[in-house]
């Protein structure tokens, strides 16, 4: 039998709230999000045309985007908190038809960066779809989703099995 | 043979650019993007059992959310053009295990309304991860894609089949 | 008996939503909105006692704090449109033992600026209470309101009577 | 005789300054703040009319903007610290021809947190502001003020007398 | 003798403030601004040490730092006009020890793009700066300036002479 | 022979990157930084013959926009941490045809506040090109530029000779 799950934003009276981090301490947190886009043969055959440096410039956006996304990821994400983030890494790649990308936060705080490392690489997806849009506006994001946390109370989580393809 | 494709982010050089859209007169645009969250059995239940009033509000708070981002969508996406937005308008209903997450957008504008649909239904569904994390950090996002755009030179387009199911 | 009252902001179905406006023609808007702060006699005296420049400082700090914020209304209350801004004014002066912002906001738009003038006013008054906050935490701030509005199918409307003070 | 006040955003110079904090050590803060939105009858009706959802939506999406404007405060106030907020809770009702908002914001910080619950305050009643324009223009928002404040070198504030109404 | 100058954004009393454009058309606006970081030999040899994927990223990143600012201009600049932008380009290069940054910005607006050029321009600097600080505490950055406009009542106006280098 | 220097923002691969200091424990920061306008002569005697009140508004009005932008390092400097500012404080002056900005900035921080400094520096330079620019499209911006560090592993770092003027 599944166990029942509490949803920690939900207050009891059924409001949605931040979760209160007052009385926790600050340890230290990493997670890792991953984010894939189907491009479909032709747009990945564009990009390879292009060559080396336009590709290198498409993904380099992205990966750009997806790291300014996740410093405003308290602005974006109401019930979030904002983190004093340590690092935010994304790595970006063109795998056959799909694009990959993997993103990793970590910081110093109270409650997780998952929420960052999602953003980023969700904003760093949404990036990629806005620069080959022209080419394939049928082109699809997805999944979306953590990988790996680490820190704070309930430790290290880590997804089963198929970290090296969505399906 | 499948056509060859341009990418429009890209400049003959292989820099990524913005497309100059000065010389385009504003027409009506519109966009319709939906997104996935699948939150499996666990979290579904969890979302029931709170009753009408927390899971609207854990959904509301995932709607205004997206409503939110897309007016910031220019901010997010590097290469968008800031766009003078007549209405965002998102719906979010819990569909067995699945959210499903439908953001429209439109303006009168010299390009398109595509990445604030889109953005808006990615945070829409960043937010609802947000909500449900404590119970399932398995979930997943997606897919994320268009499901319709019309106005400007290439008219209506609209992704075939399946509207109605992430397969 | 008083007349029925919609509210724009609410679906037929119950949910908060943006008022689509893409079938409305962009017209000159106006709006001007006021706020209060009643800083008390010790804090009106030491605004006076820095004398012409100090409080000059004070005051024109949250003159442009409440430019700035009109600027960003649509960013703050969520479901505003984003305008395109023609003109923002804010004066401030000590009246007594209250400080008074009135705020003016003016675009060519689909929809009306009270929101950007309001915004002004209230940025502008939580910037003073913030200023003298050291001096005095009793500080009250109020009312803010509309004092004026025209453009728009609705046309003028102009507060009644108490224009020239909050009570 | 009233004792002379300071204003610490004054420098000696007469210039607006941010307080310089590096030499303070973080402790826990706390503040809380009311704003009170005077809708008048009919749009008290037109709330009550909507019936427990529509009403829920309407007084949720100031909520919300309550919190996400809190987590902006260092932006709008322009002397203001940015703070490593570790809650930030908005209740909001409708009492008779009134909304009361009351926002509780927490941190463990240098400085207080009166201007995050002031903010959240001021920004979610701006927000009930717009979702009842369009039935009543002349609703007044106020007043706007600090109930309580704990932490720092200046201890506990609380307001005397009149914590539950405005008058 | 030099004609006399008025300060649009002084009004007759002193007070800082926006220029009303509510009763301007908007015409097609042009502004480019160009800005120099003085790298010195030793970052420009590790800047093409590093090599062409390397030194492409380093500025690539310093050319969307700029395009994401200057949509961003009227947030930044206090008496700034939100613009619809209709293009922003940047280009950036290596020339001796010096990098050259040149923004260019349209749009049909009331008033003019230059803030927009010239913040590309100084973010664009800013980055750079901050990509080789590790390397260079000492570089410096300047000149930032108008290279031309075009558009507006008072048409084009260029920089006399010296557009390929800073002296 | 000069050392060889290394670019910290740049991978071993050659992607630009942020700085990881998840292992760094935070140390007292310090940085000041200038800007200089070169305003010539017509402009300066505008804002001398405008007086007291007038210049000091234009002057307040960029330092205050200094302060400002300084909080908002992070997002606009795509490879900056977050920080927990502890001050920003901009000092302005006319001097000659020159105006003169110095920005200084703290916080207990893991990296340096070089880039707020730098940045409150530039955009207040940027808000009075802003203000001027109406009598003096030509106005040039420089040098910006680091002034003194304090604080972290490579300790103190200052500026040599010319302190007291750009050349």
């Amino acid at each position: 039998m599944a166990a029942r799950k509490r949803l920690s934003h939900v207050a009891p009276g059924g409001a949605a709230r931040m979760v209160d981090v007052s009385e926790k301490a600050p340890t230290a947190r990493r997670a890792t999000a991953e984010a894939w886009v189907n491009v479909g043969a032709a747009v990945a055959r564009a990009l390879r045309r292009a060559g080396g440096v336009s590709k290198g410039n498409v993904l380099e956006t992205a990966r750009l985007a997806g790291i300014l996304a996740a410093k405003r990821t308290g602005e974006l994400i109401p019930l979030c908190h904002p983190l004093p983030l340590d690092d935010i890494d994304v790595e970006i790649a063109l795998a056959g038809v799909r694009v990959r990308i993997v993103a990793r936060a970590s910081c110093q705080g109270k409650t997780g960066v998952e929420m960052e490392a999602m953003t980023a690489a969700a904003v760093a997806a949404l990036t990629v779809y806005d620069m080959v849009k022209s080419a394939g506006k049928g082109v699809e994001i997805g999944p979306v989703r953590l990988l790996e946390k680490t820190g704070g109370k309930s430790g290290r989580w880590a997804r089963e099995g198929d970290a090296d393809g969505p399906r």
